[in-house]
């Protein structure tokens, strides 16, 4: 139980940082960027891969206005940066790139919640990224991309992440990947993030089904902590994952010319999965609350079979009880005290009587 | 109460299997197909139907490729697959009929939730199929299908299926299906698979009645157990059938030339009966909600009654009790213990006592 | 009780019988008429009404065919049959009418969900008919219609049935019927079923009424059985009556030419009664659900009142019965028992017990 | 708890007689005019208004076919007839104004639900009206208004209305309402009805506060009996608003000339307080439902607080009891009794289990 | 608790001004102004700014006409009126801009609920705006715009509020506030107000945190206060914020020319913050709904071992008091009284007894 408590205090403390940093954006004019989230990270990463079907260059922190500057006709450019405490940075690409404002200002904001957005020369794409699950949680975290004309941008929160195979095939040239426009090196980004949705359910699955075992068991008071922190979870992987099918909804749906045609029913492929994600969660939540209603009935059945075990002892000796004190008084003129066979037949009128308290509990059932 | 147990046992490995298959496919590229589901056969089973309204040729486990090349004009072919383990020979079926590879990776995740998809030159349609009912459990398999110009293909995962009869009318020419094109033994195939679901059906509609039999008669733990199985076989049935609606309705408003005009109506016939299942279902989920709350009042009402047999015992013999500890004490100077009519009046006083009691609940109408 | 439970059975045999002739269809060609429903009339009825606005020919069980082909240009024809079970006369009337083998499969479905479908040359409309309360129960049966440019045909399911007005109305020449067009006959068919709504309706105001009555006074297990079988009768209804509003709007909305002008306001006003129906249906059945939480609060409150009797009465007698046991002891050297004044001393002690007892009760409001 | 039963019983006759007369109209022919309700007022008031921005004639009683003959060209009329049992009457006026018959039908179905619609010439538009609370119990009836190109025509139930004040300004010629069209009256008229609304929802608020505190003091059955109440007025009073806001929405979007342009707005401002008054009414079913909750909680905390008392006696008398009877024993051979200090001991004994029992007690925070 | 009872008194006192304030309005003409709320300020203040992107002109409770007359072309205005209860003024305010009667109803209706309403020549808006919280408790008032083409007027119920940010930076001439159009203004008000309702999240957040570790902790009837207090906040906020999505998408959605193309992305986020706002608070109503159903369980619980103390001690002493009984009975024959070993074999049989009793309920789990 205190693992389950203290789980429920971590995420506690961790949602509370996230609103306390949106705090800091209230009344804010809208180009002023302030970062909103922990710093996970204490120098931001920047990777850049420049890259054609022929060939690919491979930069780390290297200065991306120069690179841009020097860049072949024709190459694409993929640029992943981890952490986001940088608003310096984070500017100047936005300057570079030459990026709305309110879309940096979304790049920052560690909680906003997943969107598509059309901004003509480019598209802007907000997700939450699940890593996997460490000590019994889902670890997490903020992914942005835009996608341009020639270039894809990354905007994570947290340095590790879930893309080093992709990495290593666009490194090596296998498969499609460096053949295919930027759009395709997106959608293979989102995709990616989607699959590992299914890390998510997994848990949530396992946790259930050990739940469902415990109650079954024994519902005590370790299994309402453990329901109140699936639920918990339930209810902020929904809000994480619910926006996500509306988003991709709006990118297929979109006209934009940066999705070119054959891409477009792979992103019709994420969204199958995504629809399949949210109805999974639907049903571990119809799961949960049926679990809830098992705990409550399996405890009205305890309370019951309790009261049952206090019933039948009670209502077999206190009439005993009362028959031993009839005979236990001190009265003088009592003619049963000195008649010879009272104590035999008392015995037998208790067992009778014991005998017959018996029989009507098992006709009620009771034994 | 064991089997019950032993039931959500059994269909919880299922479920397990088929999400760790999946997670087999996280941040895959697109094209590579990986079969995420249990072998449920060794060797694939390939039957093929060349046929038009004048004649039939079956071959069983024939090469494909040779077939089609031999085919004369204006014949239609069935291709039905038993097995999807063997991806180098779906891949081979994919390359022979152009199919998407996004299709070829549908067919063989059998953790699909039931859709259609038009890919203009094919259409693609896959559900569940329910088998039958064996050993108390609804056996299932997830089924593919694709509509071509001139060719049906029938992707299932397991042996047997529900299709003898169709093969045997397609095979002795009765009836209009040899005559008309492949989008009517199209038709035929779903339309199988969406009566089968009145099986389905049946089932749980016993099983709510036998639980709702139970409940009225005795509320205990195994009718919760019970319950909690039930409620997880409407949740799984739900999230079969619910997409399957969604999917004949794409498949009716789709406006691909494949679905030739008079086989229309057919579908919407389906269609109407996918909406009684579905309703079904609600209905189904609405009983069962109805039987919870039938079992939480009966057994509210038995711990009443426990509680009421308790009260009226304690309640007319403590005090009876009381009466005889009283002149069971031994004082010296009790001037009623040789009072000689002391004794009688006692058992007066008592049974007195005791006929007020019964008369107090036959008032409070507990007796 | 019993009557409660009988019911309940009497509805699940009939459900049970639907269910099983709904396999029969299971995989069968669509152009196979197969009757699914129980045979409710020996031989079947067919009543043939030929008219204008100025004569009336009634005949029954003539030839239709032969009546089809003698009837005098601009005369309309409604033709009703009561029994379904006769597959031969049902396919001769389709062909007379050259009705689709949809249409015809669809009228033998006696669990068809009230649909609307326009097949161009005629209109389909299906529908669950109540004939009113027999012993308590609901007396329904299922109704389609076909309307076409000169004709009516309606499809019963058992012999008796609501439109005796209607026929003397017609036969009478009396109101706008026979001027009026076959679509007007149709609106008053229809309009007459839904009318009749109101005594299913009704027959649930006065269940539920009753109900709540008697779980204000006693709620008990009978209470929980009709709350169940009240309930049952609510969710049946409801997929009876929902989508009959629904084909209504389909009705309304329909293009057909068949439906003329000044027809089209006369279904808007069954569409209205409709939709007041369903309402009164979702307000009956929250209020169910009321009675069924004011069912559970009388129960708890009960429990409530029969532990503070039990309590009461233990918390006064048990501390006063050990006292008494105190001097009960047979200890040699207990000073209080040769002391003069120790019992009457012991009442006074034993009875300031008692009171300080009742004020701590009344103090907490348990008397 | 009397006038709260008293109360569901008035309210239960009331709905009784409405659907009592429902079912006379059961299969009845659409032209015939049949009074569906209580007969509110032995003789028809029937009241006209002959007015234009100059002037206004008011008429009590008087023929309205004469007063129709003798306008002034240019002159509007409201005609406002209490009492709708006089189907003579309605018919009358049915036929000088032209009206449908199914509209006249509408009319004189008082429980028919709140309505617009448009029938070209004239607008029709039912609702009920709220004429305040009397005697705990809210006072309403059917209002239904025509609205023709210069007469608005309003049907009432029962005699006394909310209008006292319009009346006034349209004698006096204040404000704009002389001045301005029949449409802009149409307004002002069903302006008011819906500003009524606002009695209503203020005596459910003041319901919902008082039962909040008597459930916060003592929740007893008495709050059972009122929640039941206010949840059948809720239930009653969310059908008779909720398709007022359909009925207000389709007013406005109509296109039907008879609304001016600039009365347009006026009907968006009522169509806001409906709204309004609509979500206080689900946030009230939300408050209610609440404190369902609040009151079950509150008896189970009470229901554990009796069963505390109880255990707590118990188990520190129980033991103490049990010592006392060892010592009541009459064994010839039992050292103890003979013993000098074997009393004192005994409640040594005793009290120091007692002080256990105590700690105990604190400790699990009983005490 | 006593907070939390007087924390619900104040809040019902409030809303009961507000429904009573409302009633002043019943029947009354549109055009006639009436304050409804509480009068929060002696004196209206108005603030005016007179201003472009050069200079700015500010007066304080100057003349608006005189203002309006003397003021350059191509200067905006921004007007902030404080205090609704002075209708004169208002008035003068309306006609000065030539705003519709209606609108200046709203503006004067203190509990309208959010909504957006395009007038042509101006747009109205109008939502609550959270000051903060004030003493545990929200603090807010209604807040309406007038956006007109060279225009902003603001309406305030209360003296203070939170755009002292916006003023500063309008006056230094900080930003793109001065050299934009009134529509950028009016973003930044509505943007300021969104903002801050993260503090009414923030204070829900930890409300609920706080309840839950009470609740895990000890489920007494201060928990269910304390519940019904925060359900109430949450009603009332869902009223308060649900409309603001509703109305900022009418906005967006708007082709009214006065809101420019460049200014329309920062409606599109502030919506953005609205769905974030509206999505917490469903989830807080989620988490409130479960933390109630923990509370539920873990009374349930308690009670259970309640009873298992009562039980395992009544179970184990009464028949222990049996056997004492028998043998405190004073019949002259009962040989065991004589026997010398009776009373330490009375003993070691009431051991035994014990141990068994304690294995028993060690095996049920209950020890
Ligand atoms: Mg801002
Ligand atoms: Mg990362
Ligand atoms: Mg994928
Ligand atoms: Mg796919
Ligand atoms: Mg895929
Ligand atoms: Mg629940
Ligand atoms: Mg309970
Ligand atoms: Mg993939
Ligand atoms: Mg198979
Ligand atoms: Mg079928
Ligand atoms: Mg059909
Ligand atoms: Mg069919
Ligand atoms: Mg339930
Ligand atoms: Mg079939
Ligand atoms: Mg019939
Ligand atoms: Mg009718
Ligand atoms: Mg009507
Ligand atoms: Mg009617
Ligand atoms: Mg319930
Ligand atoms: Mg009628
Ligand atoms: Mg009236
Ligand atoms: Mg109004
Ligand atoms: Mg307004
Ligand atoms: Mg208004
Ligand atoms: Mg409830
Ligand atoms: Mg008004
Ligand atoms: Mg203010
Ligand atoms: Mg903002
Ligand atoms: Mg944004
Ligand atoms: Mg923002
Ligand atoms: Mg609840």
């Amino acid at each position: 139980m205190k693992k389950a408590i203290s789980k429920i205090n971590k995420r506690r403390s961790r949602t509370k940082n996230n609103r306390e940093h949106l705090q800091k954006k209230v009344g804010q004019a809208p180009g002023q960027l302030i970062f909103s989230g922990d710093k996970k990270v204490d120098l931001i990463k920047c990777e850049t891969f420049i890259y054609n079907a022929a060939e690919l260059a491979y930069y780390e922190n290297d200065d991306i206005a120069q690179l841009l500057a020097n860049r072949e006709e024709g190459k694409n450019i993929w640029i992943n940066i981890d952490g986001l405490h940088d608003t310096e940075f984070i500017e100047k690409v936005g300057k570079l790139f030459n990026l709305h404002t309110l879309l940096l200002e979304d790049v920052m904001n560690l909680n906003h919640r997943p969107k598509f957005e059309d901004y003509g020369e480019y598209i802007f794409f907000t997700i939450k990224m699940f890593n996997g699950v460490q000590n019994e949680e889902l670890d997490y975290e903020q992914v942005s991309f835009v996608l341009g004309k020639d270039f894809v941008i990354s905007f994570q929160e947290k340095p590790q992440d879930i893309f080093t195979n992709l990495r290593e095939r666009l490194t090596s040239g296998q498969g499609r990947m460096r053949s295919k426009g930027p759009d395709y090196l997106f959608y293979r980004l989102i995709d990616t993030i989607v699959d590992y949705y299914y890390f998510a359910i997994e848990h949530f699955a396992e946790q259930l089904e050990t739940l469902e075992e415990d109650v079954l068991e024994n519902a005590d008071k370790e299994s309402l902590v453990k329901m109140q922190s699936i639920k918990k979870d339930l209810v902020f992987l929904r809000r994480s994952v619910l926006p996500v099918r509306e988003a991709l909804s709006g990118l297929i749906r979109s006209e934009n010319k940066l999705l070119k045609k054959d891409t477009r029913p792979f992103f019709q492929d994420i969204y199958d999965h995504a629809i399949h994600v949210v109805e999974s969660l639907e049903s571990y939540r119809d799961m949960l609350s049926s679990i809830k209603d098992l705990h409550m009935n399996a405890m009205s059945n305890r309370m019951n079979e309790v009261m049952k075990v206090l019933t039948i002892i009670s209502t077999i000796f206190i009439p005993l009880t009362f028959i031993a004190g009839i005979y236990g008084m001190n009265f003088q003129y009592m003619p049963e005290l000195s008649y010879e066979y009272s104590y035999p037949i008392a015995w037998v009128v208790m067992i009778v009587l014991t005998l017959l308290m018996i029989y009507f509990f098992k006709r009620k059932k009771w034994l």
